[in-house]
């Protein structure tokens, strides 16, 4: 019995060891909580210092634990939601309170009970609203609470105006205790996490056409490392993710390289062409099993083109991934790794054209290598959008410019390019 | 002026009235929340008749506003957590209390202070915990909430028993009327959403395969209808709305043909294989802009079996949905279909093997096509992992049985099947 328990007990230690080493700002934010909530309680308790807070001090502490978010951009955003809806409501609360007493005794239930009914109603009707829902849903819900709360206590109290002051400055300390702590010891932006997930992802279609690349070239061996065929998974599911951190990074306010208008949404359109991208991956992955081992000629002359494509990809979308993970533009070297990896996808048409297969009866065995390269030539148009696109972030976020003079080694003989010029304005690569 | 304003004010209802239009359930859904509203309103106004209600009255207002969710599954979920979380932590800050006040008047702030900070901290770790995160998140707030209040409140009131009684039965009253009026009127059932929404996606792609077989088939017409190349692109990002829906079914009742226990886990499987399946016609509805316009001989010969792949996994698909949508189990017409699409593939190896290419420069005009039927073939083994899927749920459900004689027309002449046994027990298909 106590053996079991004592099991338990050092699973769930070690487990939680793990939580908090993949990512210690979970602990900092345990501890923050524990801060915020320990502050806001003494305050409550050490009554006769504040001898006018009394019940309203509870609410000081009830914001404290609904609003406390792992972000900056959460807390922020729940902080102010949760202010101007307590104003917007008690204001109108009072209202309706003050219209129910001008009905007379017997009227005054049904009218505030029509418009409890009524502004409830509508109230969480606009939740289904798409931009409320995302921006405001919190509101609309402490509005509905507040207003009813108002409107029917304050037929009660009479001291309608005492109790509204009271529970505005406890929600405005529980709020403001929140938001300073949440700012000041170890702050979680939700735009950089954002910015973070953003390029780790494009990092790891990068991860995935390296190892592909890499395989071609050892065709048949066996005990190689296939966990780069996972890395892009998680990929694919990245949008809700990126979502909630996208509004919440809305609500920051500027920190560190990012300004208050730092372009969010344009994290958005990357996301959505690396998931694309990552889609056409998953198309790949699935080709690598129904590879022959044995090579014909056919296969052994294009073999080279499909590695160097799926290399020169690789590298353009690493050089990306650098570049947003350093806030600055991507350098030259995306564009020439573009060019490499056209030049080999002309290679391989070159190839095609000239090449004869052995014979008609190869055709079938040459499909999976020929869905292999039209994959890849699709996935080199994708790395040139999500190059326009990082381009035009870099552009509107103000990231740093270029060095003058770009130190990359031209990797591919076809292609020579003299990286003197500096981008200064943004243009969509013609090529 | 006010013509600005009368238009936004038209908009507004228009928006409003689509919104309704959409899904009639959330018209239902804000009219329920503003019943619970107005009652809890009135019982707390009333105040003559519940005395002994008073300030805990607001209590169940709270409960309502915070606990009433869209689904069923939502409400239970809030109702509980709220429920359970209030009883632990309510037990738990008595226990503080009493240990603080045994500490005498100058360890009690200490000791409550460090027990709060302990508490809090440790409670807000445990929300990183994904299992604590998905089903119990809510509790854990509520939790953090009533433990620090009945601990620094207790230590003021001393009828810290009376207020822990009232609280717990206004919150009692509050999540009892949510869940009678969400259950009682209109019911939206997290679980039958669930069960639809994986249905539709798999007619999504039904649709799609539909579209493009049909599109194979008129090559060159431009004006032809393309609304189907859009309708897999919102499967692709349903993951998150699959699992949140999963999660709120758990905690459902038994309803219409669902049980309590139902195999919420196998739709997320079916719904994560769909979404494998709908990356591989991403694939398929790129290569519909590149395939060219003009038919060699070769395509003119393996036309014929791409289409009947198309077309045959499409109906295969629909029956599936059709069967989910039904809760019966899926018809022999599944396996029918599925025959017959991998009757065309082989029809389709045997072509290639056997024809000849007009030249070697046409190897780079057929790349396009000979894409298409890998992916096509691919998906044949997508929609069979589908079907096996589906099967296993109709099982594990236990969905109505097959008609004893399956009115299925063989659709294809290569395949004839003598539909008369009754699969009564769930097997894999063994094709």
């Amino acid at each position: 019995m106590f053996g079991k328990i004592k099991v338990r007990v050092l699973d769930s230690t070690k487990y939680a060891k793990k939580l908090g080493e993949e990512d210690p700002r979970r602990i900092f934010h345990a501890v923050k909580v524990g801060i915020a909530i320990t502050l806001m309680s003494m305050f409550y308790y050490f009554k006769p210092l504040y001898h006018s807070f009394e019940e309203a001090g509870m609410w000081a502490i009830l914001t404290v634990v609904v609003v406390f978010e792992f972000t900056v951009g959460g807390t922020i955003a729940k902080g102010l939601n949760r202010g101007a809806a307590t104003l917007v409501a008690a204001g109108l609360g009072v209202g309706a309170e003050y219209l129910g007493n001008a009905c007379g005794n017997k009227g005054e239930p049904i009218i505030l009970g029509a418009l409890v009914f009524l502004l409830a109603s509508v109230a969480t009707f606009t939740r289904f609203v798409p931009r409320v829902k995302r921006r405001y849903d919190y509101g609309v819900t402490i509005f509905i609470l507040t207003f009813t709360l108002v409107a029917v206590s304050g037929a009660r109290a009479s001291q309608i105006w005492k109790m509204a002051y009271e529970r505005l400055t406890t929600i405005l300390i529980g709020g403001a205790t929140c938001m300073v702590i949440s700012l000041c010891i170890y702050p979680v932006w939700a735009g950089q996490d954002l910015h973070n997930l953003i390029a780790t992802n494009i990092g790891k279609l990068a991860t995935f056409l390296e190892g592909f690349g890499g395989q071609f070239c050892n065709y048949s061996a066996d005990g190689e490392d296939k966990s780069y065929l996972q890395s892009h998974k998680t990929v694919l599911n990245s949008k809700a993710n990126e979502e909630i951190l996208a509004n919440f990074a809305w609500w920051e306010l500027g920190h560190g390289r990012f300004k208050f208008n730092h372009p969010w949404k344009v994290y958005l359109n990357i996301g959505s062409l690396v998931r694309e991208c990552a889609c056409q991956i998953e198309t790949l992955s699935g080709c690598i099993n129904s590879k022959s081992q044995v090579l014909c000629e056919f296969q052994q002359k294009i073999q080279p083109s499909c590695v160097e494509m799926s290399i020169e990809s690789s590298k353009a979308l690493r050089e990306l991934a650098e570049a947003i993970k350093e806030t600055r533009f991507p350098s030259a070297a995306v564009e020439i790794h573009l060019q490499n990896s056209k030049a080999a996808a002309e290679d391989l048409k070159k190839i095609m054209e000239n090449s004869s297969l052995p014979t008609i009866a190869g055709l079938q065995e040459i499909v999976p290598i020929l869905v292999i390269t039209s994959v890849l030539i699709d996935i080199i148009k994708f790395v040139e959008k999500i190059s326009t696109s990082v381009e035009e972030l870099s552009q509107k976020a103000g990231f740093k410019q270029r060095n003058k003079q770009a130190q990359v080694k031209p990797v591919h003989d076809h292609v020579v390019i003299d990286v003197i010029e500096i981008k200064t304005k943004y243009s969509p690569p013609q090529i």
